[in-house]
């Protein structure tokens, strides 16, 4: 079938434009929700992989950040990100107000883009508590997801998406956000690592590297399993519409793509720990998920299904081999948020132009430059500020104890027997 | 742009007719299926806030509450609700079953706004359940959800969303059942928990009050992060359709408003803690987003954004005043329903008139006194009848081996040491 | 209205084809979605009813079993099942890829509807997972999973979904897969539990059984939640359009009579344990459930609700009946998947011809023996064959210290105390 014969076809079995919008607004409502109940995964990812004696704080954290998330982007975040001129370095700072007054040319509800524009920034905070866990204070933590989903999101979303410099200059391409958010969530996470130093006795002296597991694997793996749920609203939904034949199909392309990487991220680290640790590292399986989802996030849409098998392949090498690396670096991220989602995404960005076209190597490169740029320095900035000024870690008896202790007062676990507070190597 | 000219450009794009048809039915459709979830969120944080030694059998209840309810608005609630005359007082004692023989007068297949509507009357059952754990029995709570979800709520909410008396004569408006829905299931709570008394040690002599902790804060916070999810079901489904622009903005609109209530409920018992409790009550801010949901379910529609915010974060400090007040009355109430259901769907039925210029604070009251003077002293009787006839208490041995024990015969979590039969006050 | 002005009506009130294509499709992206997320509730289910000392190992199997089904049916279960000849055996061993070149005449995208396929096939390959757990080792079930997803599966799914010899010849009808997906399942599991052997200290000399709880209730109890809402993604997404007035009329019934079948199944298992047991089973009446929702899967279109009521009954009898049935056989079902799948698949498949007139006992008998007579040996030789090659069991030292030290090297609860090794009969 020819180009035009296909226009003219489409033409005639359009939906009404009425339709068109409700299904662009659908789209944002029904993938907005499943992006919301990430919010979810990660709080029991994260709840999974701590100590049972401070999985009462990291419960406290995640919901408390995707409120202030809400609470933020309505407030400025929302309006850096897209009041942003063309080509321009950031938006305005002034509260978000839904706009419904020409709805047939913006062709979705105001309301149901920025429902699912909040979600995204929620996903970005999420991505550093779980590295920071287990010894930052709870409102330092706040306040650092306060500026992050505020500010230093939004302003660097708005070179790309909102159509600032990044977007109009370089050609920069990121589909869902390998970078915009991952890698975005992924630099304040490191910056938090360095700025608090590893937990009590995850490393000890002349190289010494402790195993500290987390209290409850299977709600790990059941945080994993909802963001692999929540990941088909996060890529297919920033198709942004679903109102044409084109953007159906679309969606259902990304849909594939998105689950080929996620599958192939798993497959792909559980063959190297075969071969490699004979045992099969549960958590590193998990995080091999995420490492796929993260890769395929920046083009979800173009590769063939091979290609999105191997983006997602390579994203589970990537958490194979950073993973001990950043341990030998005596980082300390405790769920393995870096590899995932800073490593994973850098690689998903970059690898965006073997199959889209309209993107190249180096305008992704200025991309993940910039992003690496601004969000690393800034966030360091403010992880030392907050140090020096309000202190930013619990004390050494407080961590011993364990933050529910002395942050919530309450045990998550009451009636089971606590965690040892330290674990000699293995 | 002119409401004439908008209304002419309306009806030149408007879906066609199946077509809106299909919108409303799979509104219904996706909408229920996150509320029929919700099930599982109050399973999930009933069972998180009990003791380990009665989880099995909060598990039990829950599940089964949701069957029951299946069954009951099936066999008569449905027809009671929505067979009711206009202005009258209760519908008819008849099965429900599908008529889709008019489709494009309804406008919605039958069977999909059954099935939203059944979810809804589950959700009441399900606040119940948390309120009485510990101590109830499970057959008289079984046939006490058969009488709330079969009779309860169907006949007070034929009065309003029956279009029965409340809604004729009136004009009582509730968009989503803070009132119908959840006060009505904290009414019903607050009369079991008067029946049964409390939990053995839970009140000691000289008005002593002790802690009883929850067994794991983990599965409270994936339960409530879960209705969070579900409330976009319960409040945006409540548009009852979507084949249509200015349905697809409400629902959007719906959406934000309900988000936004929430975070600041969150936020709101997050600063209160930290300023008149130094240390941060996860399950008071866990609550403190149900409460916020609650609050705005009522109104989600009408209020600009800061106003949600303001009514989320009213339902805040409804749950830090009221549930320590609950404590010092010396009632019971395990997971802190009434105050988050009962007392936060009356303040935001009350604020409803002060964004929906259709709402009359008279008749807002006389609705809540309405339902009020309804559901609590029938319920009130059917407890006290059940306790009188056939017992609604486990044996004070029974409480203190646990539910589990003697209800299932199977402990929650048997690989782990159980929880201590009494604590003493902190 | 008549049959003819119903039709003419119709004519004028249709979406645009394009409309259609897209409601087509949403339909498999919701409910593939949903289906997807079953894979989260086997999972919990699972993790919940094995000893925690197995608990890391099943998720580890649960999450790679889903990534294993991703990738074989992409790479030959697809073509197998819809490349086959009318009336043939087995479609080609080619590589799926998308063909959306005719999009009005499929009428929905090819991805979504390779990506709903793909989630069923996940399905089955989550049952068999449970029933060896606790003893199987990994790589021989990664093994068999990719024969069974790869082959097993589409191979006899191609005889009836594909159009093969038992559609064309035999009438066979299996709306969703009680037989093609949960008897599939079961009867594999079946035969993996007879080539492992029962569980060291399941069954005692002289017949005694011994009772092997399973660590968390509570995670069970979600599980089931989840793949309660996953059917109606399972169920309703089987009507396979969404984008006419029937199709969403036919959708809207199959979600209740769903869900009716579940709530039945399980107040008959509750019932039953009520009068027949004294105390009330929570992990059978979670298979009542799931017992039920099997049951109504080969047909849950046709029933009137008060037959649906009674199929999902009949379910909980089921399982009622056949879970010690298996258990005086020997058999060690560590989940009880094979009364749930197997045998309310089975029953399931034979009640289609009650209510759906195009089904005959006569067709329906030969559907279900030629799916025994292919799933079960074939799986049988797998089994052995890998048995006496590889190896299928861990040594009886692995298996009382757990899979999880063994296979994982990481236990899944590390603060709380473990589980005993042996627990003696009650």
């Amino acid at each position: 079938m020819g180009q035009d014969s296909a226009v003219v076809e489409a033409a005639a079995t359009t939906p009404a434009p009425d339709a068109t919008f409700i299904f662009n607004t659908l789209l944002f409502l029904i993938m907005g929700m499943v992006v919301m109940f990430m919010a979810a995964g990660f709080c029991m990812l994260e709840a999974g992989l701590v100590r049972s004696k401070n999985a009462a704080t990291i419960c406290l954290k995640n919901i408390t950040l995707f409120a202030i998330a809400t609470v933020m982007v309505w407030l400025v975040g929302y309006n850096i990100i897209y009041g942003v001129d063309e080509g321009g370095w950031m938006g305005t700072l002034t509260m978000w107000a839904a706009d419904d007054t020409q709805p047939l040319d913006t062709g979705y509800s105001a309301s149901s883009d920025w429902f699912f524009q909040m979600v995204f920034v929620a996903t970005a905070a999420s991505i550093v508590s779980g590295t920071v866990a287990e010894r930052v204070r709870l409102w330092p933590f706040f306040l650092f997801t306060a500026l992050l989903t505020g500010f230093i999101y939004p302003i660097q979303a708005s070179w790309e998406w909102g159509g600032g410099w990044l977007d109009s200059r370089y050609g920069f391409s990121d589909f869902a956000g390998s970078t915009l958010v991952h890698a975005t969530g992924g630099w304040a996470a490191l910056a938090g690592a360095l700025a608090l130093g590893p937990r009590r006795g995850k490393y000890g002296p002349n190289g010494q590297i402790n195993t500290i597991r987390g209290s409850s694997l299977p709600l790990a793996t059941l945080g994993v399993f909802i963001l692999w749920l929540g990941w088909f609203g996060f890529n297919g939904g920033s198709q942004l519409a679903l109102g044409s034949l084109s953007d159906a199909i679309a969606v259902s392309n990304i849909f594939v793509n998105t689950n080929m990487a996620a599958a192939c991220g798993v497959i792909t680290v559980v063959v190297l720990c075969t071969f490699l640790k004979r045992k099969i590292d549960l958590s590193m399986a998990l995080n091999g998920a995420i490492g796929g989802l993260v890769a395929i996030t920046a083009e979800p849409l173009t590769p063939a299904i091979w290609q999105a098998a191997m983006i997602g392949s390579i994203g589970g090498v990537i958490i194979f081999v950073t993973t001990p690396m950043l341990e030998y670096s005596r980082i300390d991220d405790v769920v393995g948020a870096i590899p995932a989602h800073l490593f994973c995404g850098i690689w998903g960005t970059l690898a965006a132009p073997l199959t889209n076209g309209d993107a190249t190597f180096i305008g992704q490169a200025v991309g993940v430059g910039a992003n690496a740029a601004f969000v690393f320095p800034i966030s360091l900035v403010i992880w030392f500020l907050m140090k020096m000024i309000i202190g930013i870690r619990a004390s050494a008896e407080e961590e011993d104890k364990g933050l529910d202790d002395t942050e919530v007062g309450a045990p998550a676990w009451p009636d089971f027997s606590g965690s040892p507070p330290l674990r000699p190597a293995e």
